[in-house]
């Protein structure tokens, strides 16, 4: 196999080998179940680091032209796979389902920290409030039905011992069984002792730094990624890395640089339905992404808070990697069910349980044993299933809805990630664009996108809009149509 | 007026002038309505500290000799009031009503810090589950009716909106109205922006450690005082410094010592139902423990978690002296509804407000939106005030048992404190008493006790144990005979 880079190209190193390899297959020249080179093999002969291969057959790995078979190497798909996978981008029922995405690759570390997450938090509870506003800027869920909630709750309360007193900091057994089952159908498999309940996700990554940083420590995270962390490394006084992400996650071969010069003591990372791209990266990506963490003996903080609302299997967990328990898992039922709850856990196995569960007790004592009640009686009824297959099928719809308007409405140098789950995508716009701008004149006609800069490390980054596409769809194609005319001037 | 002190008395001073005057009292030498020499001119003739005085009146004022009139000085009250205040104690239906507490008055700075409270917490759940224990050592409160609390939560998930997303760090608004309603019987005039709602009292003091403690920051507390507040103490890397406590709350001259020579960040203290000694301090103690800190600029926090367990009322909380923004004032509904539920609060006025509404944000948004409504719903439709009523006058009469059954087995050499509320007593042993010793004899005939060590600054401390009267009858019967047994062996 040849493949010629043009190391001057504006398409990432790691694209033009995926396309190359793409054409072989389309022409081939790679028939069905062949085995694609060794990784080494083919980084070595091409002249580039291991890393970019590894990205490379990621893409073509989420693409389905290839399937990973674990210790056995890569091989091409029959053709009949791969028609499923990009189906309906052939078939034009969803427009650009292959994402266009690949931004520049800078990686940020800001000198001063971020500013207060507050603002943003609050600007977007009172947008919520508004009436008549087109609200994309919101990370909120599909609402829960009420009426079977009150339902669910009467029950819970029945469950309740009749002295309804403190709990282990760990939180309720049987919830912890429960949740333990539904990971498992996830790849995880962990025994109820591995699982502390939390106050949503936010209370596992506050309890996550409090346990292993301290101030001046190194903290590699995705750039863009989820604002609130950024906040909370800036409160942690940890010095930041932001390490771009690409179509495929975080970009590796960088990720392996800075590993090597700043020896981080963490790596942030959202693996699955990352917020705010929306993407999720390959088995490969985890398996690679896990090797540098054991090279360069860094702990893994894997956010997936997104992860129940995928729309399709996934690979399991960067936990599910781990054997040497450096990775810790949180997640959260503030997405899936309702923010209100305050209902989330953390995963970390090995000595560092007993830590967590210290620090837990003495900030809260635990969780709300009333909320923790309302879940266990939400997954023993089968309602959190049921809820879970309704609103998947409902964002998915939502999804698609938003892609046609983008396609339909946009001008052709903005390009946006098709996400495979969760409920907002994200917009690259124009590198000359006043995205601040942008967002006042949205708002100016009722419109609220969510300014990319917040999810910076240093507030700046390059110019982009995180949408969610959790709304009413006459909401998604007049609000999309307001930003494309914005975008188009 | 003469008083002569015996300075090589075990006896501390303040315990004599009080004596003294409550001699000239009985004899008619002052007069009923005739004012106590003022502080400062008593201070000079008995040439003791300003502060030993105020002990003395603060004394004679909760044993109902005399009367504290702001700005105008201590007055003599009438018999019929003296009578009605030590009326229990005269006519024999509560021994001892009148608290023989006295002890040494030992500053403490431990070297290391204490033992996990994590122990402790872990083996009172367990006990708590052991069917057939006379569990002296719970914190726990009486049991809430459940089925009352579930019509209530019914009303309360009607009340959320449909959409029952993320709210305000602060907690809610019409929540916070009732509390501020509440607090207003106490004497603490507050708008609803005062007031965060936190998951307990426990999130409150982790939020105050957090924002206002260094490490290596100096802080006062009690001794003893609330272990899990010296384990958050531990892991917020202050150094603490124990200043005893006397029958009357914190020794206001040794307090007054250690803030010159050590100049601490910060006083903790359970200025109403202290935790252990079930302690309330008087007005005059209040001003003066307030004044100390304003001369110090030292912070105050003031953890009132029993608070709402009074059965009398009480002087107003030290929060209602502060104009200069230096007290945090923290509460709970889990000693008065449930523990379970997570729902207490913190009183912070001023520019501080903002770091304690974004650090709360960073934790975990915001206290579960649920347990707010159920709380609101039990304020708004009276349950919570009936509620109270029942368990005030509930644990007055298991109090007074407690009392009897103390008075009638215990050994004449130990000595024990007489609250005015809450749900425990504290017992002051002989100094030779092996404390550990006894818990261990009582747990293998079925009675746990709490051990008085966990509660000090260096988990030591003077021999003593605190115990809950919140049993029924016949187990505190049956628990005090049987620790009176070893005790008198």
């Amino acid at each position: 196999m040849k493949i010629i880079l043009d190391r001057r190209s504006n398409q990432p190193v790691y694209l033009q080998i995926r396309d190359r390899i793409s054409q072989l297959i389309d022409c081939g020249s790679l028939p069905s179940g062949a085995r694609l080179p060794s990784i080494r093999g083919l980084a070595e002969m091409a002249q580039v680091n291991k890393l970019t291969i590894v990205e490379a057959y990621g893409v073509l790995e989420a693409d389905g032209l290839v399937e990973a078979k674990p210790g056995a190497g890569y091989f091409v798909n029959p053709p009949e796979l791969r028609i499923s996978a990009l189906a309906s981008q052939r078939l034009g029922a969803v427009p650009a389902l292959r994402s266009q995405f690949a931004p520049i690759q800078e990686v940020i570390i800001p000198e001063h920290g971020v500013k207060t997450f507050a603002d943003v938090y609050t600007a977007g509870l009172q947008a919520h409030q508004q009436p008549g506003m087109v609200n994309f800027a919101s990370g909120f869920p599909q609402a829960s039905e009420l009426d079977e909630l009150a339902r669910i709750t009467r029950r819970a309360m029945k469950s309740l011992e009749p002295w309804f007193g403190n709990s282990f900091p760990a939180g309720d057994w049987e919830l912890r069984s429960q949740i333990a089952q539904l990971l498992l159908h996830q790849g995880l498999n962990l025994s109820p002792e591995d699982l502390m309940i939390t106050n949503g996700s936010m209370d596992a990554l506050s309890l996550v730094l409090q346990t292993h940083i301290q101030p001046g420590d190194w903290v590699v995270v995705e750039s863009p990624t989820f604002h609130g962390f950024l906040s909370q490394l800036r409160q942690a006084k940890a010095r930041v890395i932001g390490i771009p992400m690409t179509a495929e996650g975080m970009n590796l071969e960088l990720l392996a640089q800075y590993l090597q010069s700043h020896r981080p003591k963490l790596i942030y990372t959202i693996s699955t339905l990352h917020n705010p791209t929306g993407i999720t990266t390959s088995l490969a990506h985890r398996q690679q992404l896990f090797a540098l963490a054991e090279a360069y003996d860094c702990l893994i903080l894997e956010d997936n808070a997104y992860e129940p609302l995928n729309f399709e299997t996934t690979p399991a967990p960067i936990k599910a990697l781990d054997r040497s328990h450096r990775v810790m898992y949180v997640c959260t039922f503030s997405k899936s069910l309702m923010p209100g709850l305050r209902l989330g856990y953390l995963v970390a196995t090995g000595d560092q349980q007993t830590a967590f569960l210290e620090r837990k007790l003495l900030q809260d004592f635990h969780t709300s044993t009333i909320s923790q009640a309302i879940v266990k009686e939400c997954l023993a009824c089968g309602y959190y299933r049921h809820h879970l297959k309704h609103i998947r099928s409902l964002y998915q719809q939502k999804r698609d809805h938003m892609l046609n308007a983008l396609t339909q409405y946009m001008p052709p140098e903005i390009s946006w990630t098709v996400p495979e789950g969760g409920i907002f995508l994200w917009l690259q716009l124009p590198a000359h664009c006043d995205v601040q701008g942008i967002c006042k004149a949205a708002a100016a006609q009722q419109v609220l996108p969510g300014a990319g800069p917040a999810f910076f490390p240093d507030q700046k980054g390059y110019p982009a809009l995180r949408l969610s596409f959790s709304l009413p769809p006459e909401d998604i194609e007049q609000g999309i149509k307001i930003l494309a005319k914005l975008l188009t001037n």
